[in-house]
């Protein structure tokens, strides 16, 4: 059971964009402070947060992007709505009625369950929890793989 | 967010044998009655479980597979812990890690709750819970699927 990419670094945006919330950031500095994390698939997470309403921007030349609202209300289930595809655990639960047992079956509801008590610890939290301080950014990014001991 | 074919097949399997504990069910028929599964996906599955030590069986034309324990006695986070290549939903949980964010970051601690919430549910639901009449798997296949309205 893992969540998408896209959430991991949906919520890695998002708390780089929270650290500097006195101004826009750009979409280069983001690539460079986060590491690791490719232009084009942080475009595409951009995008999905702006359409979520999360983060805001402006094009051009000085443009950029910012939190669209305070991260006190910015709730972790939220940002995890915005980014899975889905959260069906099991097919049934995904539309495909064809499983022979599940006229009879319980399990949904167990999975039904299972879902919500995991998504509550999401919604219990914002953005303003996972917040750290800017000097989380500062070092090189060289210097932070090695402290942090980058997987081989 | 979803758990693996392979645990949603694994959970179909179970309930299948549990169903009919007084005898030996063959490969073939497991096929069968389950309808939609392929023979080599529930091979793999099979051979998942009797590793985990929650199916037994006896090779050879009078052969086949059926429950190891007491349907009471099989937890259900057992066998998802059985069938899924891990539960990390983030990057930094599954042991990569080179993410900048991580010596200062509060979700993992957040995800690790919410992780321990979902298996929760399972943990407190045995194999025996979720059993069904035989009588689920007696109508033929297509009927099946039609009664319970195949997606297209």
């Amino acid at each position: 059971m893992r969540l998408t990419k896209h959430s991991d670094y949906a919520l890695r945006v998002l708390i780089y964009a929270a650290t500097h919330r006195d101004r826009l950031v750009t979409i280069d500095e983001t690539v460079a402070a986060l590491g690791g994390v490719s232009r084009g698939h942080l475009m595409k997470v951009i995008g999905t947060l702006g359409r979520a309403g999360l983060l805001s921007g402006r094009r051009g030349r000085t443009g950029g992007i910012r939190l669209a609202r305070d991260p006190r209300a910015i709730r972790l289930s939220a940002v995890l709505r915005a980014t899975e595809p889905d959260f069906a655990l099991f097919e049934c639960l995904g539309g495909d009625q064809s499983c022979v047992i599940l006229p009879a079956c319980r399990l949904p509801r167990i999975a039904q369950r299972a879902r919500a008590a995991f998504l509550a610890e999401f919604e219990h939290h914002t953005l303003a929890d996972i917040m750290v301080s800017s000097a989380v950014f500062d070092q090189p990014a060289a210097a932070q793989a090695t402290a942090s001991g980058r997987a081989p």
